[in-house]
């Protein structure tokens, strides 16, 4: 059975857990094997990783992929993971079951190309200052080459406010939900930048009308190579899938 | 008994509803009748209205009081109005049982010394440019002259987004629950400046934690003087609230 | 002869000058010699000054007006000072020859609908996040209740930019220059907040067309009570007025 | 001689000029003849154009190279186009002379690791919504790579403001400057997005200390296939160079 009609057709709230990076194989085995415990469907895991700075961990490439495939072959779990040219494409390919566009390359229109051809589910992030309109064209990029497997996720966006990382645009998912027929999903962790209010979050996008959720998740968020602040230990996620739970129950779907 | 207390020590999910502006006592003694029904606790109604330009519609000032008063003397219903000044202040208090400082306002502070030193519950908006921190210290200005009843209200930030009329900030709401001991109410209806989207948002504010609403509501939306696009007609605002019934139980309050 | 024909008959570049706050006798005295040595033709201070909490430094009120009123009668230089509600207006008259809006009170309509009825030319801040269209509503208002001596001044505005306090939209000059009859004014030191890019950004306001420039100095801004860090000292107020002197030549004005 | 070292020790005030896009051979020919004529030193005009939507025009691709090599043969203007990826660039390196990374793509850090190898001046748009910070983060991938050869070009920031496409962030121009040896220049047409004020925004740029400007001209704006709100016609082109001569004067640079 296709992965795709799997992902729409089944009446599972979806959630992507793992970390930021890809740091070790007991790293992301242990975070699939809690994610998988705790009901999630996918792993997150980054193998080219875009940095600010080029001095910061730029991820561990094929290295990670190989620690992916493992981990796939031991949970089950779909993996996502994000790819940022035709390069590392074509070596996720063999391992991804979800390829990623991250929010810097919502508009990179030469990336988005490529990835309109490939028959696999795309997880569109939003720009971190794309409009919705702008959104909606490059999800017009991935329709115009053929793919219609698309999962659109709110991440945040940069406003003037400074208490949090960003400003996790709510409204998205609504609108979203009436302008297009793609599963969309939410990204507290990135959206907040604080590992305090990520249970808040989760909870408002299941109201707001979400079909999932990606959540980094770290063995031991403070040694994380990136994006520690955000992450969460493997009992605050096991907390959160837990309160989760009865607002899941009110949108009739199964966490 | 105090209003504040009751308000605070009460269980119960605060639902001001109301037309932006008071326009005539039909109108307003209908749209309270309404709310009463439904389940609010207060009417918001605006006498006093601070408009973008000189020739709009400035509010019915004294007589929107007088009909206020009527509609509250008939349902029972909390009075929520905004003040813009000392005298507008002055005509307010006999009426008013919620004095609302608007978003233009919010780091008005000659005006919030004033309303420092009265003992009557505020509700002070967010300014629709303001930090959570800038928030706080107008929240400061309010407790150094010795009121403390004071009831924040997200109501959206600018941001480049022209989807939405301003942007939902849904994360300063569990950080505000972190960082003061207030209620703390979320206005979906100017948030988003569109009628669509504001159940999906209510019930976002609820999941993350908000003590409350501010909802606008008209009896002919399309002939309001002012924010028709963003309110409610009654049948709207009757789904709205059946629609928020399970949401809010999951919070354990009452609606 | 009337200070307002003054004002925008003579053809000299328009520099207001002096401290955030008049801070005692001494400061806004050594302020405004050098002011006006360096040929400002206004003095700026503030004497009630809106800060964002309540503890900080809150101006020093008459105390101030009476300093100023003796540094006008020392230099002949017009007195700038802000006024934030009806109070501080009648206090501020007798000595203000130019009645200041601040930024947090440009949509504060009580105070603009008063100064409307004032004969007095008022200095009409942006709000930080107020869109160019506002700031012209909020200029009707003065119209509209009979003041046209208006002075127009872009601060600034508030952006996800966190190496300068805010960004100042130098767009704003040339847009206010078609759109409207009144002098426009250019603010670098609250737009950057920091004093090293000040004459950089001085030089572009005049070459994008302003008629002049609000500058913060202070004898020593290391000990100044508020916005120390964007404040010249007077060495450096004498470099900006010297680089200015070119670039001012090219429009035809004189410094 | 190096066109890097010619570029940077010239005592030239570098303006670039040129369509958005590359629509024809006469259009480019009559551009680059303008151009030159008028004292740019070098013609923009985009082959590969990174569009919002996949239906909008997306460029001549290599027949605009063609094009772009007949106007430097006949002209000797230096030749800037966009690249988009590594096909892009493969293609472009015959003919251009610098290669522009657009807005989109400031943190496209595949297309930044590429160029680094590049032994051909690099001008690096701002993302329209990067901090100074991230975007001395994309030039930190040049340097890392081995390329020195970079022009800053400030292209205006992403804000609330609508009378403008963008907010020309005029402070980026003095902030480059100290913190990078890089000749930083501004894009006021892209800024703006209207004709009217772009030579406001131009002088002011060279009295802010930029190097050069980007400007965007047409034959018949009101025709052009992308960006004709915001081009020059010829006459305006030259009545914009004629206006910006004695500003550059001041600088001590030639024009």
């Amino acid at each position: 059975m296709n992965i795709w009609d799997d992902l729409i057709r089944s009446n599972r709230f979806l959630v992507f857990a793992g970390p930021c990076a890809v740091e070790n194989l007991e790293q992301i085995m242990l975070a699939a094997k809690v994610a998988k415990a705790l009901g999630a469907v996918g792993l997150r895991g980054g193998a080219f990783k875009p940095r600010t700075r080029p001095e910061s961990f730029q991820g561990l490439g094929e290295e990670a992929l190989k620690y992916l495939a493992l981990a796939k072959a031991e949970t089950g779990l779909l993996v996502v993971t994000e790819v940022l040219d035709e390069d590392s494409l074509n070596k996720a390919l063999p391992v991804a079951d979800i390829l990623q566009v991250g929010s810097r390359n919502m508009q990179n229109f030469a990336l988005l190309k490529l990835l309109a051809k490939v028959d696999k589910p795309v997880l569109l992030k939003r720009g971190l200052a794309a409009t919705i309109e702008e959104w909606l064209g490059a999800v017009a990029y991935l329709e115009a080459g053929g793919n219609r497997q698309i999962i659109l996720c709110e991440r945040g966006i940069r406003t003037f406010e400074t208490m949090t990382r960003n400003t996790l645009d709510i409204s998205a998912i609504p609108l979203l939900k009436k302008l297009t027929p793609y599963p969309v999903i939410a990204d507290p962790s990135h959206a907040v930048g604080r590992r305090d209010i990520i249970p808040s979050l989760a909870k408002a996008a299941v109201a707001a009308g979400a079909d999932g959720l990606l959540i980094e998740i770290h063995p031991r968020p403070e040694t994380a190579l990136s994006d520690g602040k955000q992450s969460l230990n493997f009992e605050e996620f096991e907390q959160l899938m837990l309160e989760l739970k009865p607002w899941v129950q009110v949108t009739g779907k199964k966490l």
